[in-house]
């Protein structure tokens, strides 16, 4: 049982945080690209022009988003990093403290003052394991995976790219931006709705009802777009 | 000295998070809108194309990573609930189990056998409490605040806008693209240089060091981006 607990903890939050990245890449690059074909559908006469910027877009956004999902884990390990060395001096210079701190933590639990101070006196005879121990459960702080920030990015990016690439292939295989921007709808709305039920699977809700969720979220946002990028072209 | 620590913990995690959401939304609205324009601007000959198409790109992309960021603070929110859920049925079917659990918890760090024995016995008493600990320190999970998810995906939508309006802003300002793209280059390049010295006095990383990093990986974004353009646009 405890191994089966472990190894569900071990999947879910290793497929949590792979699903989350997917979620994140494939949404933003079956939205963005899309919308954005859209918007120029409606303002250029060119399949070119809406290839060209889809193509920009898709490059551009998938670097932009693998980097967001690097630097953003490159933040937590620093983070991580100087928080360690905070508590690392703390138990120096100021041990009492910082029993008194463990003391605090078991307290919100409803634990007695005598199991308290059994808890910190035995904790507090291993070093590295008190540092541990303060670092998770005083400020909630999980060592980072150091593959985490490379892989997350990685995910990320070949997500947006796979993402991306759906709306804007239609644009390849008709005449007229009209042509391209009804067989891109078509297509995407297709692979938005299959996405929101996988991913409504996956997370453990209702997925039908996940899939129109999703599915008009990314149509509302291309539609948007296109009604702005409509405005602007008139405008000028 | 606990107060301190405390206020200073909530002060961490609670800027660490909003400037994680800033630092998404504003590096992917200064390096996506601005790439996306320099790629085009090879590529076409009026600048009227190069907004509609930054417009379209800034609502898309808006409204894609706002989702994004409101979708993945959902998910966390339902995958607490769904975990915390489980644990109140496992300390009602398998209790012993459970307070085997907890005993593992203490046990790696150095705890006797009679003081994990304790622990456990304290912690059964109230229920709440122990689903609460088991949570929090069998499976790593905070419970997530309700308005975060909101609050996330204002900023990072936000700030997407805000970083997005400042590469395509010179192309209002300029007759042909070219020009458009020369003092968009140089308004973005020195809006990147700032936002990476901000960035990394923030995370406690030698501001200039990272201002160098922050602006050199934009500019090679918005260079892929370009010199991808301009290959697609030669092909046709």
């Amino acid at each position: 049982m405890a191994t089966d607990n472990n190894s569900h903890k071990e999947e879910h939050l290793g497929s949590s945080v792979f699903i989350t990245d997917i979620v994140i890449g494939m949404s933003d690059g079956l939205t963005v690209p899309f919308a954005l074909a859209a918007g120029l559908s409606g303002a250029v006469q060119s399949n070119v022009v809406v290839i060209t910027a889809g193509i920009a877009e898709i490059v551009a956004g998938s670097i932009a988003m693998g980097l967001g999902g690097y630097l953003a884990g490159k933040t937590e390990q620093e983070h991580y990093q100087s928080e360690l060395k905070r508590e690392y001096e703390e138990i120096e210079i100021i041990p009492d403290e910082e029993k008194r701190e463990i003391k605090v933590v078991f307290a919100q639990y409803g634990l007695n003052e005598q199991t308290q101070n059994i808890i910190a006196d035995e904790l507090a005879k291993d070093k590295d394991k008190w540092v541990d121990f303060m670092m998770k459960y005083e400020l909630g702080l999980e060592k980072p995976d150091a593959n985490r920030a490379r892989d997350s990015a990685a995910t990320i990016g070949i997500s947006y790219i796979v993402g991306g690439l759906i709306p804007l292939s239609a644009y390849f295989f008709t005449r007229t931006p009209f042509q391209g921007l009804f067989i891109s709808a078509l297509l995407t709305v297709i692979c938005l709705f299959t996405f929101g039920y996988f991913k409504s699977k996956v997370t453990g809700q209702p997925p039908i009802k996940g899939a129109v969720k999703v599915t008009l979220i990314g149509v509302a946002a291309a539609a948007a777009a296109f009604l702005v990028a409509k405005a602007v072209n008139n405008l000028f």
